[in-house]
């Protein structure tokens, strides 16, 4: 029988009967257990590390699921899935049919909220408190937000409104000077002031002994004095951030001394009115490698836990393709800067940052503002590329339209992970931007087929005069080695594999079939009458629809590409002829290409991967509307109107795109 | 001739031989214009009167255009645009081809940069000094913010950045304690604080020469001392709000006090770092009506100077007719809470926040928090209605999907002012929507075709238990009086006016027209071929198009089905059947309904106040091409792909859906 203590711990209220010494063993023995788990299954592991005793800490002060936490960003949560009756279930973490790496309402009663992007939790959790007070109620509502996600807008917005709001309600800091790399900005830095100026703390009773040395000088003074009492505070440690708002500041406590932790909890509980309490972790905490290099393992792929190297090679991949294309063009271009909303290594600029560190800015998480900044470098004659996430670039939709595309600036919006990205799930698919883009006027939309034309895409964004945005997948998905790239032109599509122009046959078949339905229509009229009746209005389309032609038009987008030419090649072994067109413009669609394709072939397979709603798909069936072809057969392939699950990126491209596999003329 | 200073006035550099006193005369004159102009043309009125001084003085210190001004909102800009050589076009004010009430790069030299949304300003203006700084030129770049823009994340946000930045920056702060409304939230406090202390400076001197005379105990003390000196500023002036995350502040100052304002700027552009400049004023300032009510006067319609009485009588509107019903609704259902984002009047909530003080949100601007906060509220039971202007939900866009829809929460999402706004312009028409809305998963979308469906949709809504959007129009854009108001089922549309069912004559016709294709195919193979050959494989379309059979569906959504009705009238007057559909869900659109309508038919106008691209006419091509019905005459009537400018809502509506003018069928 094993003696571990975890093995005893289920549930939040097993923690109830242990005391700090047996939580401390029981906080190392969640880190082994985490560290195992995600060294096979890939995940976010030093968060986890770094919150584990104040995860435990929570759990034990707090009345869960009564009580509600909101984890920010909710990739932390690894810990706390595991207090909540899930210990057994993580070795299916973030698998297909697994549980989730983010919280989810569903999963569990302990998950109060389902989260997945930064800042969110103090205004979801100002919602609760309040309805919690509408209703009548009494529980607990604790936003636990890390230092990097406090910079974002969404929750300055609710720290303002919690401020005022008089709302019981506990906001847990769990500052570890990172967001995903280090944080920046000024709030970053006014708490670095406080975790220095901790020392000051001690020698708070000197100086209050010092001041009542102080001589009187009547009434004057005296008011004075109390505000230079006051003011000690303030000058001791420099917390007025958050009580200049109306947010009363508790900390800073270590965030791997679960006592204290549990302490100040405590004292937070008991407030009736909004309080941050500040608490200081380390990211990586109790595993080297992660401590060492906590950017790295932020977000891991399956690793060695003893050398902690990643068990997969790591091959060069689109973002790294994108970062160092932009170092080369930027040597020869000194108008080119970048911009990174707190994801300097995930999206490929780790070099331009060191080559180029005065025309790069790691401005936080803070996408609204990415995007405003970019729109003055742009107007002052700079060409400021942003590689953001593609399920990112929602928190600064307006900022894309309002502030860059309505005065035409050329600003690059590199969407990066664009389509499935895979074991994230829900939150971090990335199949809504090509529609949500291509609604806006001014912009052009862009997605290369493989490396070598991200990098041409590239380079040809810089030259544009107006806002474009290029979108790729994450990794190395879809790269087939392409030989041919021909040059980019504004708004050509590329046509991989073309059939022969054969009009002149194609318009005898036309008479071949007239000829049958003038044989059907003479047999007599009461037959076709009826005839008629039974086949509705299709009729003559079922007639003229050529299927002898045995041709098909494939216009995929991006790394679809790839799956356009192994489907080509399927319905080659068929003797079926495919045009192959590389649409490599979303906006503006090349409609002189496809639609002399599609006149031709008078069938069209389209592939994207994005939502079949408003992108690809969507424009080529407005197409074919709008020049009137008729008779044709579209197959438009893509992700359906829901939100798609976690999962690896095959499995769910086979779940979801699974009549992708297109055989023959009979799949239409 | 007339004596007044201000037609000596044409351009900044005419203010340079002015004096303080002269300076203070032209304000008056400027007002007197600025009155003038808006009793007639309608516009923001009590911001400009507020800050009539502070441009002048911002014109007086700084260099325009050399240096930038970035206008926050920038409806505050009427000063600025009679300095800057518009003053004889200001009749022209908000008027189709006349001068716009936002500043516009393309209108002066003088206007740096597009504003018309909130809280851009400090990010745009760190854009253009670091562009300045990367290039090497020296001028001044000044963000001229309000107090209620400084609330939205995506200021604060560009303040985290831009504390740590250490770039030359100057933020002037223009604080009149409101936003549209009265500000709220903790920054809002705060601000008042250092307005209600400000006699505090007067003893700043006292202070100083108390704490001289401390005696002197060593080191220790002194390094205190000195700390203590430090504190006193924040003993003084609780500002370290700003200076806590970098950035110097300077002020507060009177903001009708000329003299102060050039002497506090002077003292910012000397800073070589990021320094915020306090100006109080007054919205409304000198014109009392406006004064007493700026709120009122915030965006007003013309109006008699004497009384400041609206010319216009104002009628009931779409959010009237929104608050009114919530509120008869809320008083069965104490679910109900209402949020706004700092536009309790503008969106009609005035009465709710009135009856149900407890239920009712202001959390200032910031829609990111307005709806993540919604999504707590929605959580835990209630029942949260939030309307927001169609543009400003771009601001919420993630939030909406992320915090919302993914968990498919019961949130009421009230687009106001969707479609064209008017004279608001390119930063305001809500033509986007319904397309950036369609894509998401798990929403329902709604638009009522006049008052009374919009109260049966905000009831059926809430009654729904998952995310809903209802989006109506400004004012009271299209309302006629439909007599009919059948019960709102999900998902199914209304038909208006129904064609009876002569599917059997429809057979009939396609008989006939059978015929002539058989006459003409049998006149001779080869006369066929050429003939096929010219008509291209149209052909059959052309013939099968029964233009004969005189008979039209229009599918309309929202405000359009009352035009779908006065184009209906028309065609009738030319023997056209037409069946009009009130589309009323565009998602889930009733397919069934209108799938029926266009085989029967085979003619289809859809109409929109959106954009054509993936709102009702793209969800009716998709429909057209899944069903594979063939040969239909499909005009789609909705915005082009473009960025519309201002001008009146009928002007707009003329110039750009020209086109709804259908007359017969040859306009097809």
């Amino acid at each position: 029988m094993s003696d571990k203590i975890l093995d005893r711990v289920n549930e939040p209220k097993d923690l109830k009967g242990l005391n700090y010494k047996q939580k401390s063993i029981l906080a190392e023995e969640i880190r082994e257990k985490i560290i195992k788990t995600v060294s096979n299954t890939g995940g976010h592991l030093a968060s986890n590390l770094g919150i584990t005793e104040l995860t435990i800490a929570l759990h034990s002060v707090f009345d869960m699921p009564n009580d509600k936490i909101i984890w920010d960003v909710g990739h932390q949560t690894y810990v706390h899935k595991i207090l909540t009756g899930r210990k057994e279930k993580m070795n299916t973490l973030r698998q297909l049919n697994g549980i989730s790496g983010f919280p989810k309402t569903k999963e569990s009663e302990y998950d109060s909220f389902d989260t997945g992007h930064s800042s969110t939790s103090i205004s979801v959790a100002l919602g609760m408190a309040r309805a919690r007070d509408i209703k009548g109620e009494k529980n607990n509502v604790i936003a636990v937000i890390g230092d990097g996600a406090l910079t974002g807008g969404m929750a300055l917005e609710a720290l303002n409104d919690a401020g005022a709001s008089k709302t019981k309600l506990i906001i847990v800091l769990n500052d570890n000077e990172m967001s995903i790399s280090k944080n920046v900005g000024g709030i970053s830095t006014f708490l670095t002031k406080i975790r220095t100026k901790k020392s000051y703390m001690k020698s708070n009773n000197c100086v209050r002994k010092f001041l009542e040395k102080i001589p009187k000088f009547g009434p004057f003074v005296i008011r004075i004095a109390r505000k230079v009492k006051y003011s000690l505070k303030q000058l001791m440690l420099p917390n007025m951030f958050f009580e200049d708002i109306g947010i009363k500041y508790l900390g800073p406590v270590d965030g791997h001394d679960i006592e204290r932790i549990e302490w100040i909890l405590n004292l937070a509980k008991k407030e009736t009115e909004p309080v941050l309490v500040h608490i200081i972790t380390k990211k990586g905490k109790g595993y080297k490698p992660a401590e060492e290099n906590p950017s790295k393992f932020h977000s891991t792929s399956s690793f060695d836990i003893e050398t902690g190297k990643s068990k997969k090679e790591k091959s060069k991949d689109y973002s790294q393709v994108f970062g160092d294309k932009l170092v080369e063009l930027a040597k020869n271009n000194d108008k080119i800067v970048a911009i990174t909303a707190a994801m300097t290594d995930g999206t490929g600029l780790t070099k331009f940052k060191q080559e180029f560190p005065n025309r790069f800015f790691d401005i936080g998480i803070a996408e609204q503002h990415a995007v405003g900044l970019a729109a003055g470098l742009a107007k002052q004659g700079l060409k400021p590329v942003i590689p953001i996430y593609s399920s990112f670039y929602q928190r600064c939709y307006d900022q894309v339209i309002h502030d860059v595309c309505i005065q035409n600036l050329p600003v690059v919006f590199c969407v990066d992970r664009a389509g499935i990205v895979g074991n994230d799930g829900e939150t971090h698919q990335g199949i809504l931007d090509l529609s949500f883009f291509n609604i806006i006027p001014n912009l052009t939309i862009m997605a290369p087929k493989d490396f070598i034309e991200l990098e041409q895409m590239l380079e040809f964004a810089l030259e544009l005069n107006s806002p474009v945005v290029i979108r790729y997948p994450r990794g190395t998905q879809g790269v087939e080695k392409f030989v041919n790239h021909e040059k980019i032109e504004f708004g050509k599509a590329e046509v991989i594999q073309k059939i022969e122009d054969t009009y002149i046959q194609n318009s005898t078949n036309i008479i071949k079939n007239s000829r049958i339905i003038n044989d059907k229509i003479v047999k007599s009229n009461m037959e076709v009458n009826d005839e008629i009746n039974k086949a509705d209005d299709k009729m003559f389309h079922e007639f003229v629809t050529d299927k002898d032609l045995k041709r098909v038009t494939i216009v995929a987008i991006g790394k679809m590409v790839s799956k356009g030419k192994e489907i080509a090649n399927k319905l080659k072994e068929q003797n079926i002829d495919v045009e192959l067109i590389n649409a490599r413009f979303l906006k503006p669609l090349d409609e002189e290409t496809i639609k002399k394709s599609i006149e031709k072939t008078k069938t069209v397979i389209t592939i994207e991967d994005n939502i079949i709603k408003g992108g690809l798909a969507s424009e080529v069936q407005s197409l074919i509307i709008n020049n009137k072809i008729q008779d044709v057969n579209i197959k438009c392939i893509g992700y359906p109107d829901e939100f798609i699950r976690h999962g690896s990126v095959e499995e769910l491209e086979n779940l979801y795109l699974g009549n992708m596999q297109i055989k023959s003329f009979e799949d239409f």
